[in-house]
């Protein structure tokens, strides 16, 4: 019997860890003749897009690199696998590739899409008798995984944004004049990746000033008025919102027309939240204001990636193994959290966590909007410990070749 | 007797590493009764706030942080000395602080501007017979520094550019869809940033697939036919240009009216450069476009600096002690490379150096203009060698305390 693993969604640094955590412990558990790897997903499933991993990872070596190699080896896709209902031909195209390659333990790594396609597939192989253990892992950068106590990629994002946030404010300390610096942060719906900013703090340094989630309505005369305050105070303020912050009419402060921008051929220009208060701010403050988008060295950043986060994506990825030693089918696999902050891992029916988005408890940020509280601090800080031991080849970091990917035949 | 030391101009990851070499050494010379540092620079002296370094560095462990904490522990200004002529009391009024801390050797630590203030001021102190040296100790991340072989600063953001570019490389392939990617690189006149972008090359991935130097004129056409053909190769491109591209007319490439944007108010919003091009893509290729712009986290990222130039960086500060031993007063520290890649310290007359801007030569740029040449890739390698061995602490980098210059008042 066979296995087959894919991955989906949007890339982190640690979801190849994963990969390397199931390749790892099936080749340990010796359950599988060969270990299989859709490339791009579901959708390159149904392309038959499939790769030997047994003969590709058979050294320790590969797999520790694997494990070290930010992206996604085996590729991804953005694909919502439709209802039965309407499409059974895409359903009997899967099993019947399950069947071509005698598959028993299919892994999906992915965040809420690709478990809904855990889901779908785990009810159509039981509705069908079907034997095969569907099981999903989590993995995404937003965080927003329900059940699980944080998701694997998730750290490895909170340590570049809070080092990068610390970096950009010395950065922005130098000169002898007033600044206001606006960092914009991903996470359109969940303020997890802008809150860990707030870890950006040292006991010299109260930085970031303000942090605002999209979990709170974002009010432009209130932030107006914090900025301005706190310049009463010090020279350099550096705040960081969340690219999705909504005023309380539910409109995104990015999508504000007062703020649209048209070019000359009369296409709207998108500016990120950050351009669009840096304006804001230049125009009613009048004092210097830069804005900073942390792009998607956000998910990919592995120079900087969290050494514990690493280590429980890969556990997570040992763990989906046994999970299919034990017919866990239909299940996701998740990190749990002991009182003393030790990370556990475990399982959960999918129903109990597809198609939920986990967002910041209200309470975990301040009354006034503009921060996080302490249990926001202490929840992330566990997460973003310990540095990584990366390889450098002529000076910078030496990753796994994923070039086949880019090629335009498989 | 005494001496002072500022740093000026744009900030760097190194160049707390030069002021960390230079207090090393003027402790060891025992040449010194007290080591002051200016704050703010050359501006903040005519208003007399200046620091005892030497209270402050007296312990190995605060001066091995400082070598390891990015922008600058004295903080910087943008001022520009105006000349004798017309601002004679400006000179005077440095010259009675230098008399009032006797100050006999005068450190200035920056780019082109700051070494335009060590010529003015050496013209001016021998004209006058004072007995002072006056050097000038390069740094910058632009490289665009007249006779050293590079700047201090330089390596570091290069290391940053290259490392970076790769991981985004890595994050844009997982897609099985046609992609552009647009990397924007600082350097408004000089190539030399984002020529290091070619350093993200390995053995099995050639990335970036363009880069555009703004030595060379941009062509429009000509860029989206070098992206066009590509695309029939390759599914994954990866562009980057140098945010000061210019047309032949000599207009900058996110000036042209085509692409000036207005908001409601009339006001321009100012688009990078990626921001232009990825939208030009996009109306004529119609394929995936996204732009990235790297951000001030070229000069600051320590977390990923690299050695070779920190090490540089603190050999070059120690060189400027022993230059003022030997009282070659109006001269800059300079690096120089032997034929087999050692870079060694020098000095050379000040007026042979400020005031030039180094261009990248335009024999290290390919014919068609997309691209580097060896040489120029065999330049910069050496410098981006060796990783860092930071402190962490919560996470983040244990950087020392320059809270200071925040605060309203010194």
């Amino acid at each position: 019997m066979n296995c087959i693993i894919g991955q989906s969604g949007g890339p982190t640094a640690t979801v190849n860890s994963t990969l390397s955590g199931i390749i790892y412990k099936a080749f340990k558990s010796n359950r599988y003749d060969t270990i299989y790897g859709m490339v791009n997903g579901i959708q390159g499933l149904l392309n038959k897009k499939v790769l030997n991993l047994s003969s590709m990872f058979n050294s320790q070596e590969n797999l520790e690199k694997l494990k070290y190699t930010p992206a996604m080896y085996l590729g991804s896709c953005r694909f919502k696998l439709p209802l039965y209902e309407g499409n059974p031909s895409l359903y009997t195209q899967l099993f019947d590739t399950f069947k071509q390659y005698d598959i028993k333990d299919f892994f999906y790594i992915g965040g809420n899409d690709s478990m809904d396609t855990v889901k779908k597939l785990s009810d159509y192989a039981k509705n069908k008798n079907y034997d095969i253990n569907i099981i999903g892992l989590p993995k995404t950068i937003d965080n927003d995984l329900a059940v699980t106590d944080h998701t694997p990629g998730f750290g490895s994002a909170a340590k570049y944004i809070a080092s990068s946030v610390l970096e950009i404010t010395y950065d922005s300390m130098i000169y002898d004049t007033n600044s206001v610096t606006i960092v914009e942060v991903m996470g359109r719906n969940a303020g997890w990746l802008t809150a860990s900013a707030a870890l950006a703090k040292t006991e010299f340094l109260d930085t970031p000033d303000f942090v605002y989630l999209p979990e709170k309505f974002f009010d432009i005369d209130n932030f107006l008025e914090d900025v301005s305050e706190r310049l009463k105070l010090k020279r350099n303020i550096v705040v960081v919102v969340s690219e999705g912050l909504k005023d309380k009419s539910g409109q995104y402060i990015s999508d504000n027309p007062l703020n649209n921008a048209l070019d000359s051929f009369g296409h709207s220009i998108l500016s990120g939240i950050s351009v669009v208060l840096a304006s804001t701010v230049r125009k009613n403050l009048k004092c210097k204001v830069r804005s900073i988008e942390l792009n998607v060295c956000q998910r990919c950043a592995m120079h900087i990636a969290s050494q514990t986060d690493l280590d429980e994506a890969f556990k997570i990825g040992e763990y989906a193994v046994e999970m299919a030693s034990n017919n866990k089918t239909g299940q996701m696999a998740i990190l749990l959290r002991d009182e003393k902050n030790n990370i556990y891992t475990n399982s959960v029916d999918i129903n109990r966590t597809a198609n939920l988005e986990k967002r910041v408890p209200i309470e975990w940020i301040n009354q006034r909007g503009n921060h996080v509280t302490k249990q926001l601090y202490d929840y992330i800080k566990p997460l973003i410990l310990g540095e990584v031991n990366l390889l450098y080849k002529n000076g910078i970091p030496d990753y796994i070749d994923i070039g086949f990917l880019t090629k335009n035949e498989l």
